[in-house]
């Protein structure tokens, strides 16, 4: 007797969409066929090797989004831990199938140099940990993905490059948006010239009212700066990826709301202002006050914007063209999942991944010309 | 060493959402902060019993569905597989840690009776295969979860339940959007009445341009009927549960294009009017040749919809207040886990589930009257 | 010295439009500039003859409505008044440059035969006048330019239809929304077929909360009958000039709340369903107790609604079309200057309007049939 | 008889809205009917005065806008031009019925001074322009309403200023945006604080791809500047009126794209960022190669946004509060209709207009600190 229930296939694409993705309001009336065609059923990779990632820090994001993430993920596995709770490594392990003994505490971290199961290191830890945790484990041979901003200084950021080259071994930033459709369809709205025309300006927002004023991010020693460090990166990065360029001058004006207990170590809001070489100007927002997330990409024939920009999920896409303002709709995809394969697969084949340690040292560096240019009251020149 | 990156915690809500749930638009700038209270971290339970799931049917809605929302569980647990592909059935348990020995094919199906730790059966098969799939798994003295619609006859459902009855197992039949915050929220809209007055018109819509015409959803024998059967289910038990009420009367219209392959058997096209006791009117339109899925609520002082209203995934909801277009963001949970976990409560405390067989049956019933309504051109009665 | 302010015409396409079409969201961000090409500068024709209106009722419509769009005619032209309270048609005639001697009494109503300055006499009175004063202005020698609905019986068109003849002279009704460019766009939507396939299914809702329970409206002797003929007729036409088709079938379903004083005499909500010869099924509603008023149309690649569709301004178009949900921004006109425009226009050149009277009787015809189809709960064929 | 038409006005709210106002999607299934009301019946005012406006320079905007504009006004009148070309104003004079009598050419243009029917001088010209025709009609005893920019210099403003204090008549300038409801809307939203908090981030953008490159506004010794003065002025006027305060600081970045014919003279874009005292910042873009126009105010609880913010007509306002995102329907008027008769209604009651000459002059200033700090590369401060 066969399987009769491969032949739900054919609706599939209405409900749902395949591997991973998912197909938002992809039964709606305002969708159409083209939005539904998904691949064919995945049958996960089992044939291709996978990869053994490890996470360090069992905090929220690790467990809400990267531990239910490896079930999309094809080559990408959950095999290890390390953490400075033991029995709530433990728990998490029995429900992730994560055998006990690849779970790790701070103390014994090096230790993972000799469990064959653990390729990656996935680091999830403050800010000002990236750079002792990013380096010990390539120290121990494995490949890390570290979590963004890369480490609160360039100098920290040089160090960790410069460990990675000499352990031989992969380190990627997990800008985890370059992965997704929606951030991808939008550097390729910004740079195609055809259809609209060049990029002139671009507009990028990263903004949320943060809470708890005894939170590391508000430490300045523990996080690197304030809102521009934490999210104020994420309007900086897509200026820079939407041009594919580097910034070469700096506007910047702060501001923290006067007696706020949350503002005393790091700055609340910050606006910036890029010049790129071929002229695009970028006119970002970065705060810890308020809610925004939306990025635009502005051209003499059209425009493209998303919003929300980086959340985990929602994001949406509006283009501008012809008489008509479009809202496309992309497949929704786990950012994580994405960003996880995408190390994977690197690693498989050798190659470097899209957001290297460089990408991060990068971010740092306009991020010091930012907070300098703020401070000086004059414009920036990098080199 | 504690574990610092728990303190990740305060920024979560505006990236994420915990527990399955994906805040749409959680960063944006649209998005206030009230939108990303999410509980916290979601800690697999694991102090209560889990409840062991066993799949029949390897088909799309399994491999890209069912399976990873597992991951997104914290009852129900994936612990089985029917299939009659016994390699595809291996392979898959390999990915999701399925123990081998629980893997059945339809000829050793009964013998799930003598395995403790199965202890649902989720029915993923073609309609005409529901009834008997459903009534041998009671027998072996498991729960069922059965995909919807529940069975091609009203006969069928009647059987159905009384073999649940019999066996003193529950049945539930998966109306998955029962479960999930936005047709929960359009329930709550459609029967409250102090705000924005009664309910007086519902409207609604589900359709997809349906492909391979060679597929078990146009064989009438399979699928029981057309669009109706599948997909306009959705439309009519909307109907239903945003009224609380049983319809008293059905008027219908039914086209199918001449010459459509797709067409031979079942019926493309049908809309259907339905009036409730209270006196609301429904009008509701079913298709396998267009793609729409919207639900209207329409009161004095106000309306709500949702568009889409069915799919896996990216619901919206638009509500309508004095002045205002107001798009409502909920949290986008996993409709599958959530189902799936509701039938594991309810296992575990001996409670009906929410969607039992009994209304798989009076779907069909309505069904039944909508086709005769259609076929004799007058408004036919139902007690 | 030359009138340099006319090098201001470069910029104003993106501020605004000309020839009273108001482009919606012509300056914004996501109006790019093929919506905000506009014709040149508009000097109003004065070389072509005007025709002379003059109005028959001033009420609400008249006064906030008609008057004010005369200064977006290029044609038509108010030039007189008809109405039972003298001293409001003094003050008006002041305002709006209308010459006292054009204003008349409903005593003296046949005397506009000898006034060369009227060639239109526009019925804006409750329905069950619109007969009487039709076929008097039209046995007065001038043409007429009548409200929907175009009587309360069939009867009473085929009369005023055989007036107009008699007296060779132009009857219209005014359907408005037939005259601008949304409802004209989504005809074309509905009629092309190569790209998005035929037109299978089309949805039409009209209907407001309708307020003082002593108005006309609500007297059946006055209205010739509740929301259908009211509100509803907007569905109805929508159904049949989206198809270009005359309705072979007819369901219905009616509900008034008991108790209601609005709906002692007329319906409240009156649900239809219609089919056309070739196959397409139109699903509508009409309320007096609900607000909406939406036009879709669904076929196999797509599908385009407009929301609100028939509203005297703020109409808005949204279309399907592989993978996007497009807003498309056309511009805002007056519908009632265009109407009196195409009117005037059609006399100047003896060519029959768009909406004749034949047109307005077709819908009364069906109107007629759904009320029966409602009282006797069977389909209703129509010839 | 009576006029029973005026029992039409029960169902006007759900069709349209009266005295020049245009309700958005007022019939809308979204629309509730709080947005359709509407105030009664409006019969134009008699009994008040009438001041009398004569339009100076007969472009595109005062074809297109102005002239139909007046049919929506109470209290302005259009009485008179003066135009460099004859022919056209006598042809325009006869469809808006005005007096002959009352047209003048730049030649004779001060004998407006004996024309008692003349009250307002309404400036349409050229920016270069502003000063002399303003100053001119001041000295002829007629108050003025001035197009904005208000003039090319801060030097001019002043010496315009001076004359209306020496006439002691009303000098206005054309900011219409001020008088429409939705800008109102976000005024009243900026202000707030107890439900949304302070406005804490504003971001402005205003532009457009401009045309034709030998138009006066690419000539810099006609229109001033570039992009910020035409267009920019409307992002940085707004981030003024939002706040209620003036700029202290500001920074900028301009880019002209090199060899294109149109900003040989002035430039194409311009960023600029502005401090307010109370620590608000504003982050805004000016541009004559794209098309933008948005106006967001970020608060801790919520934010607000007009999109497009100026445009004549189709604003739209968004409103971010608890979970939701929502569009408000507000009334569509006529900003030029409400402007002249703001200036009308002051000039009878003698009362100082909202946007006085000194409003012209702040913009100005700020605007040529803007230059400067574009050319220095320094934050420049503003007393």
């Amino acid at each position: 007797m066969t399987d009769r229930s491969d032949s739900r296939l054919s609706r599939r694409g209405f409900l749902q969409a395949a591997g991973g993705t998912l197909a938002a309001a992809s039964l709606s009336s305002l969708t159409p066929p083209a939005a539904a065609q998904v691949p064919d059923v995945r049958l996960p990779e089992l044939a291709g090797k996978q990869v053994g990632f490890a996470l360090v820090g069992l905090g929220s994001l690790a467990i809400n989004q990267l531990m239910p993430a490896f079930a999309r993920c094809r080559q990408a596995k959950l095999v290890g831990f390390v953490s400075g709770r033991p029995e709530k490594a433990k728990q998490l392990a029995q429900v992730y199938g994560v055998d006990p003994k690849n779970i790790y505490g701070y103390d014994n971290y090096e230790r993972i140099a000799d469990n064959p199961a653990i390729d990656v290191i996935y680091v999830v830890l403050p800010n000002s940990m990236h750079a002792e945790y990013t380096i010990r484990a390539l120290k121990a041979g494995k490949h890390v993905l570290c979590e963004k901003p890369m480490a609160n200084t360039p100098q920290d950021c040089e160090q960790m490059i410069a460990a990675a080259k000499a352990a031989n071994r992969q380190l990627m930033i997990g800008y985890r948006v370059r992965y997704e459709p929606y951030n991808q369809a939008l550097i390729a709205y910004a740079r195609e010239t055809a259809d609209a025309g060049p990029t002139r300006i671009i507009l990028a927002d990263a903004g949320f009212n943060i809470g708890d004023p005894k939170q590391w991010r508000l430490r300045k020693q523990m996080a690197g700066g304030g809102s521009l460090m934490d999210i104020g990166i994420y309007a900086l990065n897509a200026a820079r990826y939407l041009t594919g360029e580097e910034p070469v001058a700096v506007n910047a004006m702060t501001h923290s709301t006067p007696n706020d207990p949350r503002f005393v170590e790091v700055e609340e809001n910050i606006t910036f202002q890029l010049r790129f070489p071929s002229g695009i100007l970028a006119n970002c927002a970065s705060s810890y006050g308020v809610n925004f997330n939306r990025i635009r990409v502005s051209k003499p024939r059209g425009s493209a914007e998303l919003d929300p920009a980086s959340s985990y999920t929602g994001l949406r896409m509006r283009v501008v063209r012809g008489g008509a303002i479009e809202e496309r709709i992309l497949p929704q995809r786990d950012h994580f999942a994405l960003e996880m394969d995408h190390l994977a697969g690197c690693i498989l084949k050798d190659a470097e991944p899209l957001t290297p340690g460089e990408e991060g040292l990068k971010d740092l560096r306009v991020m010091m010309a930012i907070y300098e240019a703020a401070r000086s009251g004059r414009t920036i020149t990098l080199s």
